[in-house]
């Protein structure tokens, strides 16, 4: 990538700010601005300016080479996508206010595109024909719209920003992993070319009707993401989907503990007058959480699972959501019963429905469906909806829960002798302390901002939007698809989180918006004929030169050499000049010490420096 | 710029057509759908595929190049933008229903940008302070929007596009000048450059409150605009602007024609019973239509030229559009007499009164000024607007004309003698046949699409958002400002239109997304090893190879050579091989007969070749 390579301070604009703007929390937008990176145009939309764009671009062209070295092939769609191939896909309807839409002057609806599933998949559907074509994989790197309600971090939680998208289309299972594992490895390469420490984490992949889910985390103390780490293995999952060691035992049951002997008592309704929590509840009985089936009532919207043989499923109105996508429930209820002391993780719950959405129900809705106010539901007796239990639940032998009547109890409640649930699946929310579910050793949590995510679609758009080919027997087949994502914006804040000092930012050879910062003491006489000579030796072996021939002091030009944080720095003083060995003197940004090099080698010794951390 | 060098056939994604879309009238959308470099995702919106995109690269890089060459500074600002600022400027309201305007989840306001003049400014306003800081010129390559009723010739006029769009800030006007001749001299190189023949005409630049501006216009039978070219002298200009040189005694007058001894009637109210059109009053008067003239009611909107002595000015509303832009008329009416075999040029019209748009009137509002149906206005005792005369009228002392009553006329007209107009103007729409304000040589036309504008804005903006800096004696100061666009899609779709013939492409080596297409006759055993030793050879040296290794006849792929353009072929056959100098068959595109050459000396002498057109 050519860049234009040594640049006058004087002559291109790099407005560095003493002062931290007001809304700055974190370093990386504390920086990018006092550096004169970065400028906001309004909450949310931020303008790069020429220090931030050539590191922006930096950051563009390692993923760019990345991708094309998998294969993948850069196209170019544009940002604002017809509504109508939203409809087909069903996410119009499935997106939340996140999604920015428009109308144009026909009254025609487009989306500004937060992510392209649906103009890639369309372009595919029309040029594919024959197996003979797959697989294929498209990417873009272009502008992205989140319509964000509280944007904040600058580029890390921007409205605007950039991504780059891939999407590849597959023959079958083994095509789409063969793609998913290089992108992963494509990924990993990325992010360690742009100095990044990055923890791949096992992701959720339920609500996009995936089968594989891959995030690449970078810690951070405002980060979006829960993370579990194992302290002994390499076990790593986003909260919402990570899973833990059963601490119950996993075969426990009303069979298992009578025939070990134990006294299993009689269900038997108590008198709770007056006691709301569960807190409450345990001091009440003289009891722990952990003997107590907490059961909430859930509301989950376009529900896939298929709920005609359940309770009260026969009344539940279905809808298409797009052309030709399966059947689903927009909304329908779920009662979820859960050992005490943990909590529901609401994504595993969506995932396990194939749903779009779990929320908790209205006071009203648990009202209607328990017959009781909240604080008593329990999943004994309940049959106007579906009961859920959570694995932890299976192994309650003698357990307190609500009875469905205001201030009554069951006690002595036996899972399976009491209450069968309709479906048992893994709901809790793991947490720092649980077992790890791979080797048992304990996890403990960390806070992390998503960077990129790589992500098995299966059928999902493919199927919805009808995209078809014909296999070698002739035979007319859908494809399967993956989609990979990588967001630009934050991938550079995250550098710069990574890589700073109370200074100033310390770049990485590969994305520094220039390898040299030449700094005259004075811009004239020997110290300009030195200066202006190193740059031009250096642009001449291809490295990036920013040379600061500003009128001012020394130290205000070493205060923003700090803060812009060029990899190099040459200081060129009348002194060292008149040395026998006339010289300048060189620090790299990450050291504290100096050290003099002969002005008439200095060139070539940095050019041979930066080449060999730049390969 | 690195592009991935050899790419094989059936490795990238070239989807090739022989049939032509249905609604692709001009020849590089023809193309650029064929030749699998382009597909549409809706009216307007298109994508481009690999190819297309290798193309599309090379002219954003000549422009960045050339750009940068210019010192001006690469910024990326974002695509949505806000409101807010259009509102400050007055363009929220200025703009038609061309701006793509957008609400947000919270109900904010924003655009889409068509240009980034009021970003650009916000951007200068928050950073500039002194004089030191001037001149800057600021640019981006990046997404624009302009909602098109009725998008047309592919990526020529679509609705989403890309555009260079450069902003400079200048302390006074020589050095607003001094910038505007070098982005003169830049867009010249961009299309040498790109292998385009531009037409550099002088352009309108009233509306916009400019004091200098050149468009740079592509000749196409499918053009939006008229020009108008001398056919002795360099004159070039828009219809929009375009002069000539008067076709009248530049100072006959009423007096010139006494003393030159004329007979000079008195002015005479004539009968003209259902007489309508100029056609049938000369055909009634038996005279000419050069001597009447025509009136015609104009309604301007948001003028700027002081209008408060004018008739009927002092009952006009004026409005401030933006912060501190100045005051205007929303709305004001005109009487425009010229001599009726000539039509009213409204671009003239609106730049003259410093108005947005000038519209012909209602037939109400005519009846409303002139008291009379429409065909009977004229300037004699016409009071209750201003009578603006084009300078043909000046010339008119026994002329026919409106009489302001339903089937009556004025014949024997004087200027000045019977009516003084408010003001005089160059109105009228030069056509073929007139004469060049320069050399007096006839002037012809030709119909051609704008690629390039570049425009010395003035205070137009920087006044109305109220930017500042203090010059050297501490004063507070309005800058100046120019602004310099180039569309990317439509100069990548001219390059076509220039470039091609009835089999496909011909690219220019500079723009061409491949620089060699080697076809091997069978992708097989020597063929394959001789053509990949080529390719490697080729990629080597720095050229870019597409290698056709697809199992298809060799009619196949050379038709699908010539359709895509590639400068040049290598054809690698058997026959060839085994000649006692092992050979391959190497043709230029643009030409019939191919040649032979060594293939131990092929990749050598091509590179030669190809290293030498592209410097």
């Amino acid at each position: 990538m050519v860049l234009a390579y040594a640049m006058n301070f004087t002559r291109t604009f790099i407005p560095t700010l003493r002062e931290v703007p007001a809304d700055a929390v974190i370093v990386s937008h504390r920086l990018m601005f006092r550096a004169g990176m970065l400028r906001k145009l309004a909450n949310g939309l931020f303008a790069y300016l020429p220090l931030g764009l050539r590191s922006f671009k930096k950051v563009e062209q390692i993923i760019r080479e990345e991708m094309n070295a998998t294969g993948a092939l850069e196209i170019k769609p544009t940002v604002i996508v017809p509504g109508e191939l939203w409809k087909e896909s069903g996410r119009w309807d499935a997106m939340g206010a996140s999604l920015l839409r428009v109308k144009n002057r026909l009254d025609a609806d487009f989306v500004v595109s937060p992510t392209a599933e649906e103009a890639f998949t369309a372009l595919v559907r029309d040029e594919l024909s024959s197996y003979r074509q797959l697989p294929l994989t498209l990417y873009q790197i272009n502008t992205k719209y989140r319509d964000e309600i509280r944007p904040r971090y600058g580029v890390m939680r921007g409205r605007e920003f950039v991504m780059k998208d891939a999407y590849s289309y597959h023959a079958d299972d083994a095509s789409l992993d063969e793609t998913y594992q290089a992108m992963g490895q494509a990924y990993r390469r990325i992010f360690k070319r742009c100095g990044l420490s990055v923890i791949p984490v096992k992701a959720d992949s339920g609500a996009m009707g995936g089968s594989g889910s891959e995030e690449f985390m970078v810690e951070s103390a405002v980060g979006d993401n829960t993370l579990l780490l194992c302290k002994t293995c390499e076990y790593a999952a986003n909260v919402e989907k990570a899973t833990c060691k059963p601490d119950f035992e996993a075969h426990a049951s009303l069979e298992a503990a009578k025939s070990a002997g134990a006294s299993v008592p009689e269900i038997e309704k108590i008198d709770t007058p007056a006691v709301k929590t569960i807190q409450e509840l345990c001091a009440f009985l003289k009891t722990d959480a952990k003997r107590f089936i907490k059961t909430l009532i859930y509301k989950a919207l376009n529900v896939e699972l298929d709920l005609s043989g359940a309770p009260g499923g026969e009344k539940l109105e279905k809808r298409k959501p797009g052309t030709d996508a399966p059947e689903v429930y927009p909304e329908a209820f779920f009662a979820v019963a859960i050992r005490g002391d943990l909590d529901v993780n609401e994504v595993k719950l969506a995932s396990t429905l194939k749903a779009s959405e779990a929320v908790l129900a209205s006071d009203a809705d648990v009202a209607r469906f328990t017959g009781a106010p909240v604080g008593f539901a329990g999943p004994v007796g309940l049959s106007a909806i579906p009961v859920i239990a959570d694995t932890t639940v299976t192994a309650m032998t003698d357990a307190v829960t609500g009875a469905l009547a205001q201030d009554l109890h069951y006690a002595h409640v036996a899972y399976g002798r009491d209450f069968v649930p309709w479906l048992i699946a893994d709901l809790r929310t793991v947490i720092a302390g649980d077992r790890c579910p791979q080797c048992g050793g304990e996890l403990y949590e960390k806070k992390g901002n998503e960077l990129g995510h790589i992500f098995k679609l299966g059928y999902k758009y493919t199927q919805s939007m009808q995209v078809r080919y014909l296999d070698e027997t002739g035979k007319s087949r859908i494809p399967t698809m993956g989609c990979y994502g990588v967001g630009l914006d934050r991938t550079l804040a995250s550098v710069i989180e990574e890589h700073h000092d109370e200074n100033g930012i310390l770049w990485p050879m590969t994305i520094a918006p220039y390898h040299v910062l030449i700094i005259p003491v004075k811009y004239e006489g020997t110290m300009k004929v030195a200066a202006d000579k190193l740059a031009a030796e250096l642009e001449q072996a291809g490295i990036e030169v920013l040379l600061d021939d500003r009128p001012e002091r020394p130290g205000v030009k070493f205060k923003d050499g700090d803060l812009i944080g060029i990899p190099y720095r040459v200081v060129v003083g009348d002194k060292n000049l008149t040395l026998s060995t006339p010289s300048v003197e060189v620090k790299r940004r990450s050291e504290k010490e100096s050290r003099l090099a002969p002005v008439s080698k200095a060139a070539e010794e940095l050019a041979a420096l930066i080449r060999a951390e730049l390969h």
